[in-house]
Formats: C-alpha cells, structure tokens, sequence
C-alpha cells in the first residue's frame, strides 16, 4: 500500500512557514507500515491542484491533502477533489447545524457568504469531524484512490488524523508495524554507531536505524508482524543486546526527554537541587522547569551573570574570581557549591563558560566550558570544550550538564 | 523565470526530520523574484528521482536540490542528474586534493572507496564548493534548463546557496525584488490586520503581507522594480503610513529580536536589569543571555520556583505568601523589588503564574500569570490570563514581559 502527502499552501511556497505537516504524517505512515515515495506541496490554484491528484493518484494508492479547507475563494481543495473524482459538492447538514452554532457562540453574527462553503463536500465522501476548528475533512474513496483531505493548522490536521484517519487507513495494511525508540545521550552518534553497527548492518525484522539531532541520538527499532504483540516480541531480543552494549548511555525510552528522567530520578531518590548558572543563562532552570511536577525537588537557580553577582549571591571568593577568573575550575567549584549551600540543597549545579561570539582568549576560547556538579559534600568539575554557534554552545554546555548529574545520580543512588 | 525545489531523502519521507531546506529555499527565490510553483520530495532511489527530474523540468526552468551527495552508494543525486543532462562524471582534480588533504588533518587515514565518489560531477557543470563539509555542490545548464545539486545538511547548504547560487540566480531574473519586514509585539494579528487592512489590500507595488507566530506578528513589505534603488523608493511611503498608524506595537525591522532590542535599548540608556522568575523557570534571563553584549546591564537572574527562595533570595514577606499566595499581584510586585533592590539594579523583572497543566483552581486558573515591574522606585504589576500548553504560557509570559519593559522604557526615555 503506498500513498503519498501533498500539502496545500502558498504560503509553504512562499517560505513563510515550515512543512511540519508532511514530515507528521509521514512519520505517522510508516509507523502504520504504509509507504510514504513521495511529497509535494502545491499553491492555492486549482488547476495544478488537479494535475498534483493525477500524478500523484499514477503513483499511489492513497492520497492525503493538508490545508485548503478555510472559507476564502483561495480555498479550493474538496472542491478540487470533487472535481478529479467527477463528484457534485453537497450540503453536509449536520457540518452546517454545527458551524451555526459556532457562530452564535462566538458572536460572530449570522452564518453568510463563504462561511457556509465549509458545510458542503464532495457527494459520497466521508466528513471527517474537527474539533480544533471549523473546518472539516474528508475521505473519499472510488476505483481503489483514496484521497483524504484534511485542514492545515497543525492543531486541528493531527487530532482529525488520529482520531478519524488512523482508524480508515489500518484495513489498508496488511501487516502491524510496531518501533520502539531508545534515546541516548552523551556519547556520540559515529562511536555509538561503530559500537552496534553489526546489529544496524544485519537486522531486517526488526530494523534498527539511528538518527542524531544536536547531540542526542534517537535509535528505532521497528518491527513488522501480523498482530501488536508479535511485532513486540521480535523487538525484545535486539533491544535487550542494544542495551547492554550502550548501557547508561540511554537515558530513556518512546516520549520522554532528559529532563524529565532527570526530574523523575530527582524525584524518586528524594533529592533536592539548585542551578547556579553563567553562560547557559537560564537554560537550565528552564528545561527542569518545562517538568510540570519539577517544584518539589528542583529549589532555585541563579543566573550570575555578573562576577558581582557569583560573589553576592554564591559567595564565590573574590581572590578566586582575580587569580583563576570567571570561567575556571575553581570558579564553576565555588559557584556550585556556593547555591547548594545558600539553597539548602542535596545538590548544587552549575556552568561557567565562554559562549561568544567574542570574548575568546588563545588560553580561554570560545567554547570553553566548565560545568560544577556538588553532591552532599562532594564537588566534581568537568572542562568541556564546545565548538558552533553561541545558541549551540549554550544548548550542549545544557544538556550535558543535565546528562552529567543523571549519570552520577544512577551511580550512586543505584 | 520558475523554479522548482526537490529535496532528497529518504529519512524525510520517514518522517525522521522536518525539511527545512525546503522553506529556506522558497523564501530566498522569493526574495531574488523568482516564482516557486512546487516543492517535492523523493527518497535516494535513482528511478524516482530522474522521473522526478523529468516533471519538474517540464513544469519549471531552474530545478534545485538538496541532500544525496553524500559518500554511501545510496547517494546519488549529482549521478542522476548526469544521467537525466546525458552527461559523464567527471573527475574534479581541485576537489580531490582538498578531499584528501581533509582525510590527512582529520586523521581518517587514505582517501578510499566511496569517498572519491564526492570528487566527480557531471561533465562542463560548475563546482560549487563547500567550506562546512566534504561536499561541493555543482550547477549544469543545458537546453535553457538549469539544474542546481545542492548538499542536505542546513550548515552544508545555506552557505553554499548564500555565497554560490545567488549570485548565479541573480542573471535570471530581470526584476530586482527588495522586501522590508517590521517586527510587531504585543498586538494581535486579527487587530493589527484591521487597522491597515486598506494597507493590506489595496497595495499591489509594494505588497504586504503579514504573518503571525505565536504572540509577534511580521509585516513584510515587499517591491520590485529595474533596480534596488528603486524598489527601495518605493517602500518608504508604505512603511511610513503603517509606522504612524502602528507606533510603538512595532519594535523593530529586519533580522533582530525582542530581546536584541531590549538589550540595546537597556545599554543605549545606562539602564541595568534584573529578573526573578517562578512560573517562567528561567526562560526571560536566557532570552536576555542571548544577546551576546547583555553582560553590562543584565546582572542577575533568580529562579525562585519555591516559596522559600522568594522569601530568602527576594525578601518577599512571609506574609504576603500566606495571605494572598504565590500567584498574587503583590507578591509579583515584592519579587521585582526584592531582586532589583539585592541586585543593585535599576529594573527589577518578575513573573509569576499557574502554568499548569495541574496547579489551577477557579479562583486561580491555569494561564493566570501576574508580571511585576520596578523601575527605579516605582512597581506595576501586569495581570495577564493566557491559554494554551505549559510551553505556551511560559513563553508568551516571556514575550510579554520582555515587550512590557521595552514599551515602558520607550515611555520614560524619549
């Protein structure tokens, strides 16, 4: 079964926005097992719309539209569907009853004019509800083409495809794909790729495939089979030999984040936290903070941006600060301890680095990061030396911060 | 003059990675004049790419690529593209010693194997090179049709296009486009729409064309004409009109940020600046932090998620927590104080709010968020009610209060 992705828009032409739509479904697709060949995006015009369906409808079976669904004139791609299929536009009565409402609830006046277009679809097609929007979907199927077209706001298209799509494409697929991705952190993705290439090389069911993103590395493990719990059962043994290669190197599983499984340990072991920051500026703080049930661990953090501010604040030695300056071992010690101390906390963490663009030294360049990790009474400092962007250096110096205290807490706190 | 773009991969008809090269494209050839009717994406197999080739080139007149250009066998972009032009690959002697001189310093050993694939290009086409990665580009014209390989990498790409493709474009278009975009904050798109929605409308040369992110809105003004010159005439009276009737809803032009004009505006008047956030979790300090000059005047940033670093860290009475809690206009009002008064600043910045998802009651509704600000002696608070994700309402507490302090400096500083 394969099927193909064509997103409507001038603005995606034009630039103004990212396709995250495409890469949504496709990705959704392959977990369906139904192969994605190809993408387009095409304008408001309904003409190259219908030349898109019939190219598209040569190479694939199923065919699923974003965006076109709003009330403007520019808006034409049911119309259009109709049109490739040789079906009339007909009034959905209960689309209507609902867009009526819509507007009485929101004061919007009478429903008139355009509006009312987005009540009327292609004879025979199924109206696939919105409820994010005003617009519906639908699917129409004829001579074995499916086409499903849905809206383009992203907060409406992936709520209407899992909740309607996903339920009309499983009888397409013979078979159940199943993934499981394991995330990893602080090693990367060349070493960790050499360090299980035979099982990348050699796995056909299921496949292993890793990719990297800045310096976490995501590996997928999908396999195929004819029910969920056989698919599962192929993954076990190939996860189970992943694992015990890369070890601590993965920091969790499906969706998650670092700092999440870090708030989860945190919170299990009972121990408390404080940051004390310099070049990530707040970063920190505001990736253990994006952890809704963080408060009852995470304490306080402190961006010391100044020197007055690391002496005032961390109580970080004015001799240290003179004779090893701000970005040293000495000072991301001082600094980490010094907001444990003052916090009241199991652990204190914090960075001290020279994150550019300017400000590099031949001795001290950019990129030069110390990170300051203090746990009840013991202090540890790591050099790191970054390279990129001043955006990158703060993001790296984060996250291996963040992955430095999950390794030592799974150390000593086993 | 048309163009088309096709990027290739098969990760991104996974749906592994969100294809950005696509909207850097479009927005570039837009801003060069030159139309883009269609986008596509196709996966490393050289059948569906050279039919692919064969499509595009039927629709448009200049095809660019990214991605394939890589070292594996299943790259094979620059090779289809021989086949699809009928041309040999070639040998790129200049290309070969930089790709061994590269295996040398990196200490990969001999160049080998696959390797010496990324120094052949299809005969008579221009090598373009590649300064962030081992491998170049090229452009073949033939028959009026050129075909432009770009490599998939956004660092690998941009640069090239930048610095290779532009000027390369710029002979194909015979109208110089020149655009302007204005920055505007704290207004929402649907009001800023009707106050030049005459503007917007009636305007064919310039056009202008807004677009809404989250809570900032762009306004790109966009003319053409025989040269930059002119076109530039011609938006000035345009710009003018929106500017008197926008004022200070617009806080800047071009590639700049709210917190770059802040920062500048901050140091334009000797003002120093400091933050206390609880529900922001560190998100205005980073912001602040990046902007690479902000060290003179941003001294300090607390993260006072517990009630006992407000107390501590900031002064806030226990009372005041007691008695109107955490998320309260005077506690807000004490935090600015607190931190401005212990940090020696003449700004004091603070935030405080229920970003959910849990923590809400109907007093006290997820999105409630109060921002307190202290300039030199005087505290307001702002009481806001946001919808939206925990992520949402952190980062548009961010926006507006970044934007409240500029507007109130605008005010106070003339």
């Amino acid at each position: 079964m394969k099927a193909e992705i064509l997103c409507v828009g001038t603005e995606l032409l034009l630039g103004d926005i990212v396709n995250t739509n495409a890469q949504y479904l496709s990705k959704r697709l392959a977990d369906l097992g139904i192969s994605v060949y190809h993408q387009s995006v095409v304008g408001d015009n309904s003409e190259r719309l219908k030349k898109e369906f019939e190219e598209s409808f040569n190479r694939a079976d199923i065919v699923i539209t974003t965006g076109g669904l709003g009330p403007t004139p520019d808006d034409l791609t049911k119309e259009t569907g109709a049109e490739y299929f040789n079906k009339e536009m007909v009034l959905h009565e209960d689309t209507l009853s609902k867009l009526k409402l819509h507007f009485i609830n929101t004061s919007k006046g009478e429903l008139k004019g355009n509006n009312i277009k987005q009540a009327y679809f292609p004879k025979d097609s199924l109206v696939l509800p919105n409820d994010y929007g005003t617009a519906p979907g639908c699917a129409i199927e004829e001579n074995g083409k499916l086409l499903i077209v849905l809206p383009g706001p992203p907060r409406e298209m992936k709520p209407m495809f899992e909740n309607s799509v996903v339920p009309l494409l499983k009888k397409y697929s013979s078979e159940i794909l199943q993934s499981k991705v394991l995330r990893i952190c602080g090693i990367g993705e060349g070493i960790m790729a050499e360090q299980i290439s035979d099982i990348i090389n050699n796995s056909t069911n299921p496949t292993v495939a890793p990719y990297a993103k800045d310096w976490e590395v995501t590996l997928r493990i999908t396999a195929k089979s004819d029910t969920e719990e056989n698919a599962k059962k192929l993954i076990i043994p190939v996860e189970n030999e992943i694992r015990s290669r890369l070890g601590t190197h993965i920091y969790g599983e499906g969706e998650t984040s670092l700092e999440a499984v870090l708030a989860e340990l945190l919170i299990k072991n009972n121990l408390t936290i404080s940051t004390a920051e310099s070049c990530t500026g707040g970063l920190i703080a505001s990736k253990l903070v994006d952890y809704p049930g963080v408060s009852s661990v995470f304490m306080e953090g402190a961006v010391t941006y100044s020197n007055d501010a690391k002496i005032k604040r961390l109580g970080v030695k004015e001799e240290t600060l003179e004779i090893f300056g701000a970005v040293s071992e000495e000072t991301a010690k001082e600094m980490a301890e010094g907001i444990a101390k003052t916090s009241e906390t199991n652990i204190g963490l914090s960075t001290t680095g020279i994150a550019g663009p300017g400000g590099g030294t031949s001795e001290k360049p950019v990129g030069l990061v110390y990170i300051g990790l203090y746990i009840n009474g013991i202090t540890k400092v790591k050099k790191c030396e970054f390279t990129g962007s001043r955006e990158m250096i703060r993001r790296r110096t984060t996250i291996t911060a963040l992955d430095w205290v999950r390794r030592e807490l799974l150390e000593q706190y086993k």
